[in-house]
């Protein structure tokens, strides 16, 4: 039986044998570990084939089987993947700030330092498990993954495969470990590890993240709920409208930088919104608007009401919801009362519009005349992503490997007291 | 009857309206605010006497008393040290990160902006009221504050002045708020307040940040409570761990930075540990030893038999435990189960060990050869100190003003869409 307590003070001291290491010896780590994934390939697929035939027998979506099927070119993905994170440079060890007092005889040095144990929940991914690990062993943090119970033979057999690859490079393989038991109770007591845990990132769909927040006691940093919305103001250059609206709609309809909602301006609205519905029937998009859009758009075959409900729905689908506004106040503040607080776009040529945009929209990534679909690590140049956090505290938007990190003041002296 | 709900509501709003002003502004109203608590001295005073007489009527202690007292010089330092708060430069607007795509052409910036809300909950001490307030309009974040109960007519006193002071300039006055009714349910829903409230700072014992983390859904930073350990290595300096113990134990006792427990290697007890005593004296320390500290110090009159709750214990007193190990990992270990977390030293000559112990002690201030009692904001070079974090998410030690800070990623485009 899967013992929850021993399991988190294991990891605990797994996170403390760490920082005895080297980064050569957690990049030797993690190539090992992809080298041993490839080798065993056929085994995380037979197991992997367990889960699918489970979901099947339940009934669950084609898109779930997928997402959770381990293919040749997943396997594939997940080594290279290991392997790109061994190539970055960890963070760790960065001095942030520092300050001298020559008359007390101190140096103070504010330094980057792991958190210690990352606890991570998430749905039934299995590539995640792996990617995660990565992420947190290159950072010098021990790792505790409660994945999907949908999941859990192939995750059960991923975990197998990266502790022996800590084996083999004789480092503590209690620094991945894998809640095994998936009941709501046992994920319930994990979330109050606080002694063990540091740190826990829950991934996935809004309720998942809604339960970690009232039940945690651990810092938790929320990621990935995005109702994203993009604002046609009355000085857009609707050209620009046309191509960043159906960008941010389109390219993929899952993720949480996708657009869900178009707000425009009522002075621009019949002259903008058809070329832009005109654009999105391409992709057979249905639009959910509002009255005075609709009135706009009234032939358009996909059209249906929009109800104040649509407003605070992340679709991820082929769907988009219209909202009119009569200026821009107006549609700061319809946004700031319905998004995510995730990724927010103004199209406008007007500068001053823009900056009142930029800094009035409580959101992690703001944009002026750009896609939310940039909001994205590497897109933004950071080499890895954790996820996406919509809390202020920590971190904010794409996250890179140095959000795993805490800090430490570390203070020298010469037997130094304060005066 | 107190709105809890509005009261959020407003401060909300207001922290939009504060993102429209200058730093000039802002420091205006901040001087405004320092001048009119001088000019209202004695109606602080006369709202502080009716509270300072119902702590006399419940016997409550001296001390207590002296920390809710608003005498000439508490109400000079207050308005001084808002004075001091408004000569800082603010840290909002810094660019943290840049990183341009020009083939997809957009420019990303990650920028300190604002929380929004801070909501502070503190113990009776109505200074904190102006200093908490100083430190969040600095910053342009609205701060809603929940003082304790035994002191709410100074600090209704308070709030009303500093309201004052901002309409005097034309500044939301809703960018501070009082919490009036200081029930236990009031507070209980106060920390639920997500939608209003970005980050709930409680400052204060043990047990009110206990609270705060059980019960509150807001993100919260977890300040000041503080056991921390001074550890005399084998190959100390006795002379500097002499002065550093004695400077750490008795240069004030009721500060979370004092050093509340002594560990002691066996092979230097017999040696160093009768000069640490007979140093401690001075002061009249009680020491709480273990078996083995107690037979080298058998003539100590103030020595007591330290049990194993005293190890956990922060005594906030003239009080100090003291522990005996047999090397270096066995203290790292003792320190690790025991501090909470805040700071502690090594005294050592040997920089092998003092390298190990930097390294593997879990907390936010690690020190070698220099007293615990530096770990603060001002003698850190920070300008300011809004409490010391003993958490690791967000901000970890002494925090200054960029902790009251969260980031924007702002990225700007020409119609750019992701490829």
């Amino acid at each position: 039986m899967f013992d929850l307590l021993s399991a988190c003070k294991n990891a605990k001291l797994a996170s403390f044998d760490l920082l005895n290491l080297s980064e050569d010896q957690i990049n030797q780590a993690l190539v090992t570990c992809a080298s041993l994934i490839r080798q065993n390939k056929s085994y995380l697929q037979t197991e992997n084939q367990k889960d699918i035939e489970f979901a099947r027998q339940k009934g669950l979506s084609e898109g779930f089987i997928d997402r959770l099927t381990l293919s040749d070119k997943v396997i594939e993905g997940v080594a290279l993947g290991i392997e790109q994170v061994a190539l970055l440079k960890s963070p760790k060890g960065k001095v942030l700030y520092e300050y001298q007092d020559d008359e007390q005889d101190i140096l103070v040095k504010k330094t980057a330092v792991p958190f210690g144990v990352v606890g991570i929940i998430y749905e039934s991914r299995p590539n995640v498990t792996a990617d995660a690990f990565a992420l947190c062993l290159k950072t010098f943090n021990a790792v505790i993954l409660k994945g999907g119970s949908d999941s859990i033979n192939s995750n059960i057999a991923m975990v197998k495969v990266l502790k022996q690859g800590l084996e083999k490079v004789k480092v503590n393989p209690n620094a991945v470990t894998l809640i095994e038991d998936t009941s709501r109770e046992t994920t319930a007591k994990f979330m109050k590890m606080n002694e063990y845990v540091d740190l826990l990132i829950p991934r996935g769909g809004a309720s998942l993240i809604k339960s970690a927040i009232e039940n945690s006691t651990i810092p938790i940093i929320e990621t990935g709920t995005g109702n994203c919305h993009v604002y046609v103001d009355e000085f857009a250059d609707i050209e620009k409208a046309v191509k960043i609206i159906f960008n941010a709609k389109t390219q993929r309809y899952s993720v949480c930088n996708a657009c869900e909602s178009l707000v425009i301006h009522s002075k621009i609205l019949s002259s903008a919104l058809p070329r832009i519905a005109s654009k999105l029937l391409e992709k057979k998009i249905i639009i959910r608007a509002d009255e005075r859009a609709k009135a706009v758009i009234g032939d358009y075959p996909y059209l249906e009401n929009a109800t104040d409900q649509d407003f605070y729905t992340e679709y991820g689908d082929a769907i988009i919801s219209v909202k009119t506004v009569d200026g821009l106040s107006q549609a700061i503040n319809h946004i700031n009362i319905h998004s995510t607080k995730h990724s927010e776009c103004i199209v406008t040529e007007k500068e001053q519009n823009a900056t009142e945009f930029l800094t009035q929209i409580d959101s992690a990534c703001v944009y002026h005349n750009a896609s939310t679909r940039f909001s994205d690590g590497f897109q933004f140049g950071l080499g890895a992503e954790i996820g996406i956090s919509t809390q202020k505290l920590h971190a904010r938007g794409p996250m890179g490997l140095d959000a795993l990190l805490t800090t430490k003041y570390i203070v020298t002296g010469n037997g130094s007291v304060r005066k």
